[in-house]
């Protein structure tokens, strides 16, 4: 269905070499203001070509709005986006056909379609389908900041060079509005040396690196959510894996509070300037699948990128046996610092969603 | 709501010390032979007062079927069961109207409903909704086999303690059955010892322990699940975080996976009798959002019991000042082993609506 | 599915001649006071034995609560209904299994299901699965009578035979009153014996008669619903199809008003006490698919009874032959006046999920 | 949400004097060929600008394909169109902001949106959002008709001139393939002149007038639907009613089976070239929300078009007082021809969902 949302519809569209890619997004009140310099930025760090780290494939992802945004506010008709693709190199691809790479789309595509999606690029499955989706995000955060309701992420680790953690039961403005501007987003920038020496180190072995990002949702009001399948948990998880390559969510102490005790893993209650506040935070804001008001925080796996330039093991569809593949084209070796504004933007999404719905 | 699922719908009701719980599960197809024997072992695992790991609790849980099977086939109408609460404290729970227990749903409940919601042993929000839950995925799990689909799930860690993981390329069905009939399901049986002392070790402190769980849906058929939110992990991790308890998922290689190089993580494809097969599997069965025909595997976090018998810090939200709660009431040192068949069962519903919407 | 609404979840289950009906009812928000009396007059208002138009078959149709409602006040948690099934006589259905009724729903239960579903009394397509559908309304109609609607219908028609319309711009709170706690709510209570007549005089040939019922929401608050596809009449017609044996539904003047010119059907807007009125309502209270205030009105049609005593013909789908059939069993000669009050019910159901998701 | 359907999810983008409107259709499956030609063949028969009874606004309505359709084969991936607006002229609707047009979305939508939304045209509540809508549709009826269902409609009156109705029971491909391909679509051309003189007589008197429109959808299997509100009638109703002026729709014999009494209104079963069939059709193919094999057929009102030269009373919403208004711009006298398209199409996306729902 490429759509997610009850209240805040997203529907996303386009293949990678097609010719444009974009998004629908229904449910918008009116008489918002959209500044779209903002959106700008968070297309910005998405987009390709920018960064060692990353493709060099260079696209201006520039997103046209069709409708639903009347001189710069929001009408409550859906918001149309259209990106136009300008920058493909078609002929790449042409050996994936029958050879499906690796840990790659292609193969369950191949089966689901019956050879007939457009393969080119992956297709619908292309990692540049974040780039609606990160135009969705940047409207809505302007929206959800009206509320008081601020969203940050950053590179919580790539292979195993960690960032610091968000302290969980405070994180302030500034390092909200930093990481949000920053294209490599850090909460301990002395790492960034580290983490480009590892990225840097598979791509020169034709290799690539994972890693994970974490997220905090800041001003949440409380009580939005809901029991059983009604939970902030479910309705974030749904919308994360929604992102190509994440392969695990974890909010508060996650697996790592499996190592602990109920009574180191609870988060004791006290009034702080008046209001109920927990000491800890190893709930990540969610208690019975509700916000309690503290801030949610989730952290996610990025699996290292399948796309790698290495002589790899395959079959061939076609002739029915076992070959290898070499995977031409331009790929990153570490998407992560790409997807942190995709991380932001879908929960702002979810968020949204959960905001309309309850 | 209470809801999941497209084209199964189970809705789940009820109130921990109401008069009874339940489930609709609508969208069944007619004409399956429904072994309300097998259904009864399901619940069984799951029913509480059995084990020194868990709550003394005793109730009988068993699921009156209203509507939806005749004579131990399915019509096609929704299949309604309700279950009795027999054996209810009622009064435990008083003080826990103004003092909300660390980590557990009552604050963010009191928020969300104003505090009109039937808190007596954790009301709608309680552990005890699962019993339905299980109902519904034991009955889905009939049909599942008769299309050559299993699902198993054993206690992968409790603290510290770790069972040995799947083979994830190759579950055979003598250890599916086995697990899909233990009350204490673990792969390396000589584990249970361990587990049941640092349990035992937690009662004792009037403490609580978490733990994971895996989980394997072995012979889905290729194609099924779709990209970005339509994907597979997306439809399964809604369904498991509407498990109370559940805090993190991941799926095949998951958070360890982004510490390995995309040579390493990426699963080679080869053919084996015929079929593609994969040669490891850490996508865990699904690339692109869709199944790969390897088992489906996953693995989701528990926090450890946020009811534990220790003085613990809260508020008083009627008099607004700061105090302690020493909970009172039956309680599971550790879910984990309970929580098992309820994985499972989750997992029957998810995939049983992914093979019906694809 | 059986299932309606997106905020309000009603799910309806059981099979008229199965162990019990009942209903689950998600999304109602926790606090309201539910007077279970009135939800037994609207109960009684529908159930069959009591009125020489309708069905001899006595059921006490009593709402078991199982869950969601604590000392007479919502807890936010779902509402589960069950009502028992206790004056059954299966066996006069025994020979619908090879040869389906008319214009019933026996033959396309038995293609769709392939013949596993239960057939006796319909199963699940029985008129008497709008029991636990009226007991949802009650429910609800209380919670909108808090918020100032109301919601009133009656026998527009049977046969030839017409009542008064409603004055569609201003219905009292007198004549609402009066028709909601009417067993045969007529605006003009003259009309009671022509129909009365028109029903026996059917009745005495083994024949059935079919009407109108209209309808009216009073106090609906402006600027509900939305364009395409969430107009409130999309939203109506699809939850009032749902009542067994409805064929047609129009919005004020309908396809009346198609005999109309543009300057005869528009509503000319006028002030009246500082609020925005029209001087008509030929749009039913809805224009582009949102509320304007003033009364919702639609008229839905109800087929005649498809289960008469006359000999009719059929096939026999185990010998592949014509054949006739002379329907045994107990049935309404016209069901009119017991659709009512699931009109009624239909319409709070539509509009509380209106209003939640707006 | 301007969003329709479960599995096949259409979702309705653009503002009648915005940059573009278009659509993004969902869930279509892959490998099916799509003749774009016959999708202008539909686009053509919508458009306004061609015929004397509709608005002189002249717009080519040429949809741009941006996704899901490769090579003129269906990806499997959502399939984008965008029309761009070319014609607009939108100072005439500047006195619209203040002085709503009666009958018109308007008023209520100045309440909705506050004002926000854009007045231009209708804004996202035109009728000029139908034009994607068709497009989908003529997507869609390529898919149904290699699946052997055909869709027809036609003008069943324009104020009190009546088109011969479709025979019910059997409607030949000849007359199926003539509505189609006709820009004023009748079964009885010899009312052509009689309906085009009741038009230009309401245009000459800055009036309109309304009429019915009645589909047939022909080749439709057994045994789709399903009870309650999973019903065809509530599905179809809801589509039919995200068409702008659309205030009616029944089923069969609808309103006027009413008037008849069981033994008249029961379809009789019957063999037929061993096929159970119906001798008469006033189930309109429906029976238990089920399809039964035969055409289903629905007549739908539309209302006289809102918009009329005509001096009209309204009311000013800033000053707070009454006030006449005379609307400028081009409008339709009558809708009825072009919304014939609309309504095939509309008829197209509710079966192809309820296809793959099923």
């Amino acid at each position: 269905m490429s759509t997610y949302g009850e209240r805040i519809k997203l529907t996303v569209f386009g293949e990678s070499h097609g010719e444009a890619i974009g998004a629908v997004l229904s449910g918008v009140p009116a008489g918002y203001k959209i500044d779209m310099d903002k959106v700008l930025v968070q297309m910005a760090r998405r987009a390709p070509g920018k960064d060692k780290t990353a493709t060099p494939r260079l696209e201006k992802d520039f997103p046209e709005v069709k409708s639903g945004i009347l001189n710069g506010v929001t009408t409550g008709a859906p918001i149309a986006c259209v990106i136009e693709n300008t920058n493909t190199k078609s002929k790449d691809y042409s050996n994936l056909l029958d050879t499906p790479r690796p840990s790659h789309s292609d193969y369950t595509a191949y089966v689901k379609y019956g050879g007939n999606n457009d393969i080119r690029g992956g297709g619908h499955f292309s990692g540049r389908l974040t780039a609606p989706i990160v135009f969705a995000g940047a409207v809505l955060r302007q929206i959800l900041e009206e509320k008081g309701i601020k969203i940050a992420a950053h590179i919580s680790s790539v292979a195993d060079v960690n960032d610091k953690p968000f302290n969980p039961v405070e994180i302030d403005d500034e390092l909200i509005s930093e990481l949000n501007n920053s294209a490599f987003p850090l909460i301990d920038k002395s790492k960034e040396k580290d983490i480009r020496e590892v990225v840097e180190n598979a791509r020169i072995n034709l290799d690539s690196v994972g890693g994970t990002i974490e997220c905090a949702v800041v001003g949440m009001s409380e009580g939005i959510g809901g029991p059983l399948f009604e939970g902030i948990e479910g309705a974030i998880s749904k919308a994360i894996f929604g992102i190509p390559a994440v392969k695990g969510i974890e909010f508060g102490s996650g697996f790592n509070g499996t190592l602990k005790r109920g009574s180191e893993n609870n988060d004791a209650f006290e009034y702080k300037n008046g209001k109920v506040v927990t000491k800890t935070n190893n709930c990540g804001g969610i208690l019975g699948g509700i916000s309690n008001g503290m801030p949610i925080i989730f952290r996610t796996a990025v699996k290292p990128t399948p796309s790698i330039s290495k002589e790899q093991e395959s079959v061939n569809l076609k002739t029915g046996e076992n070959t290898t593949l070499t995977v031409k084209g331009r790929h990153d070796p570490c998407i992560v610092p790409r997807a942190v504004p995709v991380v932001e933007a879908v929960a702002a999404i979810a968020v949204s969603d959960l905001l309309l719905v309850n």
